[in-house]
């Protein structure tokens, strides 16, 4: 990073927050986390300052007052791929709720570049809007509150759209994550059909990304942005399971065809332009290599 | 209205929702109305079955799941021209979790048509999306949610766009009603300096285009449609006091210039595209004949 900045990071507790926090400190940046009252910051490094935000605005604006960041890093996150009923409140403070509280923080102490993260699930077969799911249409409804703050306070905010990310150590439930645990253990999984095309991202060329969107956004302050961040290999859920079996030299116990595809399945990812002068420096292969050559790791 | 429909109604304690309920009443259709809580009904006619809306998916699911309504009038809505920080949960709750909640029940009870509101603040400087303030950001970030809806569930939404309604026994503070409040007591009211292009559509004119936009969503179900309902005449702040002051035969005492505009005042009204087979039936010199010729009504 070219400058010298304060980094106020939510969603520190997750598997993207995390790793973006690591990333920082290791730069030796000023970071502070906020987290939810109910999370479990036994991970977090003790000397990293954190606040909490217990779904009152005051507790962000005394982060936001207290800490005074030059950037806010907005990682916090409910994902859900399908809802119940019951989690719709959940879904919306999460997603809607934090982020305005936030937003309004920032305005008030004129703190003036966020870096937010979207979804490709807001672009179902690969339209300007379609949500996938519930959780891609908060994402979507967050950008309207956010307009509001770019237009009427002067921030700028860039949101990376994300698709699948990876990485060692990820504790999501994700497909790579039961594919990991099918190998450890043997047992048998049941997949799709795998036809569906897959997008992987390395969490460190996410964090890589996050250093750019805030260069970006610091130099050209005030503007309201959306890139994709997406890994540059395109496979079949199937092919990506071969590579697998390839690195590790033997088949995996898996079922491909065993489940159906999911409901509102994506086949093929979007392809929204691309967050400039960032590009991916960790291949596909290289970052399975690393999971599945150490996997005690992950 | 064409077809024989079951309305449920929510917002029914507001000025626009008590109108709908009192415009469908006595057409004998079935209404019934979900209210928060929190609201005063002492207004509403105690043989409309009433459900209340505490907050959980819960209670608006039995609502909906009782009264098995075909269509629901979302009226429900909390206006903020300006919003202090700590109005922004309430803000949310109100503009955009009530009304997925709704959606959700919506959904699981196969209830296919849902009429919306909107505001002509969405569009500051006539954009395609430009909130002048929070809560039309929030208006918005429910058109999100209403997607989901509408592309996974198969539900049907016509968003109606409205700028300024008015009619009598408005309870709201809004300029109509400190005018009338100002020829009544004749106290000074200083106003800006007024060249600021005003429109008002008469709320009895407001109720035909609701069921307009019934009989349109359930001829042709499955769409999410938003259009503006407005009144044809456009007259500036300035004229507008003086056609009442024509209408009531003096001048008002007021002070043009008193005070600035407000913040991101609305110059020019947003021209969206109108609600199709539908037109303003009250002249705005009519209706404000009604309303200053008959003043203990309002």
């Amino acid at each position: 990073m070219d400058r010298i900045v304060r980094l106020l990071i939510t969603g520190a507790t997750g598997f993207v927050g995390s790793n973006i926090l690591r990333h920082f400190s290791a730069q030796g940046a000023d970071v502070a986390v906020i987290v939810r009252d109910h999370s479990n910051t036994s991970k977090i490094d003790s000397e990293v300052p954190h606040f909490i935000y217990n779904g009152s605005y005051e507790s962000i604006a005394h982060a936001v007052d207290s800490f005074a960041p030059t950037v806010v890093v907005h990682a916090a996150s409910k994902v859900l791929r399908t809802h119940k009923a019951q989690d719709i409140r959940a879904l919306l403070e999460a997603n809607i709720l934090f982020g305005t509280h936030m937003l309004e923080a920032m305005a008030q102490a004129k703190v003036k570049t966020l870096i937010n993260f979207g979804t490709s699930w807001q672009h179902y077969h690969s339209e300007a809007y379609k949500p996938v799911c519930l959780y891609a249409a908060t994402k979507q409804a967050f950008e309207s509150m956010i307009s509001y703050y770019c237009d009427a306070e002067g921030l700028g905010c860039i949101t990376l759209m994300l698709s699948d990310t990876y990485g060692p150590n990820d504790p999501r439930d994700k497909l790579l994550q039961l594919l990991l645990n099918s190998w450890k253990t043997g047992e048998k999984l049941w997949l799709s059909p795998g036809d569906q095309i897959t997008n992987f991202l390395h969490v460190r060329d996410l964090c890589n990304a996050v250093e750019v969107a805030i260069d970006r956004s610091l130099l050209s302050p005030g503007h309201q942005e959306q890139f994709s961040v997406r890994g540059s290999e395109l496979l079949s859920l199937k092919s990506f399971v071969a590579l697998i079996e390839e690195i590790i030299g033997n088949p995996l116990n898996i079922k491909l065809g065993g489940k159906p595809y999911r409901p509102r399945e994506v086949m093929k990812p979007w392809m929204g332009e691309m967050l400039p002068n960032w590009r991916q420096k960790i291949g596909l292969r290289e970052g399975l290599e690393e999971i599945f050559h150490d996997p005690n790791r992950t």
